[in-house]
This record gives C-alpha cells, structure tokens and sequence, in this order.
C-alpha cells in the first residue's frame, strides 16, 4: 500500500456540505479498488481540493475520482512523511 | 487561527532525511510567527511537497518557508476539511 496526495481545481465556492458528499461517493467505491481516502481539505477561495489516501497505485486513485464524477490527473506518490 | 496547504516544487530526489531537516527548520522558527507545521509529505520522484499547518495568516506560513530557505508562494488556506 502506498499514500498519495492529489490535487483538484475549480471547486471555487463549495460548501463543506458538498465536500462531504464528494467525500463520502469516492468512499462509497474505494473498496472495490482496495483504497482509502483519509481526509481532503478544500479552500474555496482558489478552488483547491488536496485528499490524502492510500492504496494500491495512483491508477487506481484516478478510477476512482474519475467514477465518483471529480477526476483529476494530479496524483503524488508521497512516499516520505514527516510529523 | 487557520489551516494551511502549501506547495512545494523542485523537490525532486530529496531523502527523508533532507525532509526531515528542511521540517525542522520551519518547526525552530514556527513560534515566532504563532504557526505550526504539523505534517510534510513528499513524492521525491515529482519533487512535490506539501505541508499542513496552522497558523495567523497565510503570509506568516510564506514568512516562514522563506526564512527557512524553501520559499513557495502557493499557500491555501483550507477552512473546509472532511475525515
């Protein structure tokens, strides 16, 4: 397993509600892919969403953006972590 | 007090090691600003790295990274998070 952290853009003005519920349609198939999506922070200003995960590959990391209606290209590895 | 992302580039084959270090100092100065680096991971083969902190302003975390000598000027501030 590996973590990764991707990067959505234009979600510009979404409220946590609708975050949430992008959330919760990435969880609802992430285990068919054998993934996980931890946690995802958005600011609504610039329209950035950030989602750490695990998973098998950033493959399947996009499968599942992209069937959950967000795709993105933007998937890193991120292989070291520091706390 | 608010919650950051920012983004690092160039990154490329830096160690957990150079991470570590380049944390730490953002963490020896993070007081004098009222900020707090609270995690750091990178993808050494894009050279990406992103940090989570918290802190007064995003100008505070842009201070900081500078000092530090890993200036970035993609700072977001994420006021929306789901886990």
């Amino acid at each position: 397993m590996a973590k990764f952290m991707d990067v959505h853009s234009g979600f510009v003005g979404v409220t946590a509600n609708q975050l949430k519920e992008a959330h919760e349609r990435d969880a609802a198939i992430e285990a068919e892919e054998g993934a996980h999506f931890e946690r995802a922070w958005l600011d609504p200003e610039s329209g950035k969403v950030f989602c750490l995960s695990t998973g098998p590959s950033k493959e399947a990391i996009m499968r599942i953006h992209e069937r959950a209606g967000h795709p993105t290209a933007e998937v890193y590895e991120v292989s070291v972590e520091v706390a």
